[in-house]
């Protein structure tokens, strides 16, 4: 498949030092002096051609390197070429399938309704929100669900797409259960991430992407390798308590023993953490119900779903919108009162020592340039699975900088 | 004005025990055991009597009833009537004007941008959000934005709008400022609530109304009159630490001498404070920067608004949204997918010693069935306040139950 032309994001995914962010800034970029870099292009190259070597065609390919080396491009390791092992794994399994062709029903203009056929998460998704900008230039506004589909990788490179086009984006997907809700014990909806973008004159934009729980599950995997403790408010034990040990919240999770991740706000009501779980299932109910995905424990259930729709599969569900600014005010109008807003986030006073007040997916952007130049860094065990996979399908490795 | 016949909402405001809810449970009601109580029906003619001796015509006055009772209805006091005497002064000083006429530009069937010409909040929300609805029917999706608006009272109100009529429906607000971003120490935006509905089959729905912050200043100023303190995590102090003064911090933040309310996520980033930080400004630049309306520290700023705009007003902004579910499934299809996800929400183990996992609305909908039949709780307080306004302006008190 993949009939439609993708609109690339060069904000995303830039070549070099674009015009709308500051020079380089290596000294915020905690990754460019890793041990291991490999530059974007090549490392693009190696997912295509490891992604070809597992029967998916150049352009979907294609597509899925994009985004996955937009998010360790921007610094957000989990999310990045990290996950490829897993979508091999998908293929081979057969519940990622890729060359299918998504079905698109358009009910009214400014709505389109997909069905992904279980094929690549990156390749339905980069689609559906290109048809969300095209709905929102003619319509003002443009929204589109998908269901059947995969892991779509990191949730801002898709409203980012909306950012490169002058307008606000938003994308959001449902997950596999890790997040319990306030005064439950079970997983019961995943880490349902909402990723908002908006345009700014004289800054890259304002770019939220965050998960509606606490921490992601890769955090805890973090600390579980470093053995280092958790704080209190992140996770939540098989009896209800707080976990402080993040080896046996993952450990919980795959045995499905009871606890999990906590929602945004923590465990019971004292710091609000029904609304981080209020979040989540805002989430799903755009993402899962709407759409006619599988929803809140039952995404990544592959026996309740080859019930419900003839195929073993995760069944993952997405929302996409963009918002045609200019039906609003004018384009730099908006852009200037953006730019104010940033500049006097970024202005205020500094609490305790802090020297600093970040505005969302300035430190991205800000790494994006870096990496862009100083090569994409990656952690050395997962360069060593790279080198695992290539090695089992007769790629050669990434070839790594100098 | 108001030429525009209001679709009133009877699931937010029963008569009696509505059939969408179960038989009303005192046993969940804190409220009902009230020292002071008035029906339903004599405290909205109470604050439409009221409004009336301070020129606010009749219509208008039922619009505003309407939504402030709904609030004490659902066990949302500081949402309520108490806010009265705040509408009362500014319509005094003559920052709310009533009787206005909203401008509504329609770029494109399914967006409308409204000025409010700084009339009642609720008046043009209700206004608002039905066009929304109105455009959904006919679009599939309905977007609307207001400018130069006032304090609309609960966001869930214009939400539950939409769920009304089996629809899903987003209300948002930016408001005058009391939260400090990540790393700041100055109020940068309001608690920004986000409120969204969504039927289900054998239950009233869900309906998530929640700010963006930790908790509002309402319950900061409930642990000051009770001498409490608070735990850590909830507010800032004027130099960036943990406050656990309420009466501090609520003084702090009449003198703008620093430090306020925590975003969701709390003090820096060890619990994600960011996230709430950011869901802030996605709420504002939805509500504020699209709009047209003031954002971020300018909300209620009147000497920039009355420079800006030639009026010294709040020039508050919202956000209201509703979606057609018919345009994506079956409607009961979509009904009973949202049932069976809260029942399996609900039934999920409990953590700890809890007897019961709720879903967003649920002690609402339950409060607001028991009130309707035993009468709208009031604070003594409250209710003293509502005595001493109607003495002001020649109106009788409101008749309490016996």
């Amino acid at each position: 498949m993949l009939d439609h032309q993708p609109v690339i994001n060069h904000n995303l995914t830039p070549d070099v030092d674009p015009q709308w962010t500051h020079e380089p800034n290596c000294e915020h970029c905690s990754g460019c002096d890793s041990e291991i870099s490999v530059a974007k292009a090549d490392l693009e190259a190696f997912v295509v051609g490891v992604l070809e070597k597992h029967g998916v065609g150049r352009a979907e390919g294609e597509v899925v390197a994009r985004v996955l080396v937009s998010s360790d491009l921007r610094g957000i390791p989990s999310h990045g070429v990290a996950r490829l092992g897993r979508y091999l794994a998908g293929i081979g399994t057969g519940f990622i399938v890729p060359g299918v062709e998504p079905e698109v029903v358009e009910p009214v203009p400014a709505i389109a309704v997909i069905d992904a056929k279980n094929g690549l998460g990156q390749v339905v998704s980069e689609l559906a929100m290109d048809l969300a900008i095209a709905k929102a230039k003619t319509n003002g506004i443009g929204m589109v669900t998908v269901k059947n589909s995969n892991h779509y990788g990191i949730a801002g490179y898709y409203a980012l797409k909306a950012l490169d086009q002058r307008m606000i984006g938003v994308s959001m997907t449902n997950a596999a259960p890790l997040v319990v809700p306030t005064f439950g014990r079970q997983v019961m909806f995943g880490t349902n991430p909402i990723a908002f973008a908006a345009p700014a004159s004289n800054h890259p934009g304002f770019m939220l992407d965050t998960a509606t729980s606490v921490v992601p599950r890769g955090k805890l995997e973090v600390y579980d390798r470093n053995r280092t403790q958790m704080p209190p408010g992140w996770a939540m034990d098989q009896d209800g308590y707080d976990a402080l040990n993040p080896g046996l919240v993952l450990r919980n999770l795959v045995e499905r023993a009871g606890g999990g991740i906590l929602p945004l706000g923590g465990r019971g009501e004292l710091h609000s953490g029904y609304k981080g779980y209020g979040l989540a299932v805002m989430v799903d109910v755009l993402c899962g119900v709407l759409s006619g995905a599988a929803y809140g424990p039952f995404v990544y259930d592959m026996k309740r779903n080859e019930q419900k729709t003839g195929v073993a599969a995760p069944n993952v569900g997405h929302f996409f919108m963009a918002i045609d600014i200019e039906r609003f005010m004018p384009l730099d109008e908006f852009e200037a009162r953006m730019a104010e807003y940033i500049d006097v986030l970024r202005d205020g006073e500094k609490a305790l020592d802090q020297e600093r007040i970040y505005v969302h997916g300035e430190k991205e952007f800000e790494k994006a340039a870096c990496h862009a130049k100083c090569g994409v860094p990656l952690a050395k065990n997962v360069f060593e699975n790279l080198c695992t996979i290539a090695k089992q399908c007769g790629h050669a490795a990434p070839v790594t900088r100098a």
